[in-house]
């Protein structure tokens, strides 16, 4: 049993009440946001954006790599954003896990040895944060004048509060 | 003027509305989706998605890095997803330029080299859909039970129409 099939379907009832519309492909708001996977987030929702505003980058984590700043470039320089928001919430699945404990079970279940891996597990949600804005801050690629700013987004209440470099 | 105010306000009235509710950490549907950043594409509204129901990972033109495969493999190593869809759109950002042409200008406005950088961009959508279905499948990190599915999103119309290997 595939979900896919659900999704097809689903859209079909969302597509016909979209309409036809063009839309820029440059975000209104000239806003990137950069959060976590995690199912309980539903960011369009929570910040209130409409159909058009933002891009929204997701990993696990919200985390600040290599691929989070070459989507950041193309934002930016492509696609004229000027500020970013690092958004990591309460509850997450990286503070699950250790690097060591998590390669040793990727070599036990799937016989793959992924010991120099870093899968970016954090402990402090304000801390990784804190860490992921200093990351863009101090990013050669990332302009100085954008500006950024740090939330933490709470997954029982719905809330976001920020965070403060 | 930053927008991050607007979104904190706006968050507090979406909060109120919210209510406390603690949700399981592992995805409802065991469905993570791999997706672009775009601004015309909200994943859950589009899809039909509940709170908690699916992972969303989204970077530029939804393509499968080492980031993809690092927050992928804690979906399903950790948080239990057994399914993937990769949903790339019509009117790409990364169908507007080619890493030469992106070096240069980076070059030039940043004053940096990224000449060895792969932005990947890309020309036709439906052949990044199955690029990167089968990076999937070939990811001795990506289990072969592991059900992959591919879609192009329109963003005109909100319609999803699925792409085949």
């Amino acid at each position: 049993m595939s979900y896919f099939d659900n999704f097809l379907k689903t859209n079909q009832a969302y597509a016909d009440l979209h309409g036809t519309a063009h839309l820029p492909m440059k975000p209104k708001t000239k806003v990137a946001i950069v959060t976590c996977m995690d199912a309980r987030l539903h960011v369009a929702q929570a910040l209130g954006l409409a159909l058009g505003d933002a891009h929204i980058l997701r990993n696990a984590g919200g985390r600040v790599t290599e691929d989070v700043i070459r989507s950041l470039v193309i934002s930016q320089q492509q696609l004229g954003t000027e500020e970013i928001v690092v958004l990591h919430h309460t509850d997450c699945g990286a503070q699950t896990f250790t690097n060591t404990a998590f390669a040793q079970q990727l070599q036990r279940d799937l016989g793959v040895d992924a010991g120099d891996w870093d899968f970016l597990p954090f402990s402090d949600v304000a801390d990784s944060v804190r860490e992921d804005m200093t990351l863009l801050r101090q990013s050669p690629l990332i302009p100085a004048d954008i500006t950024i700013s740090g939330a933490i987004y709470d997954v029982d209440t719905g809330r976001m509060t920020e965070v403060k470099v």
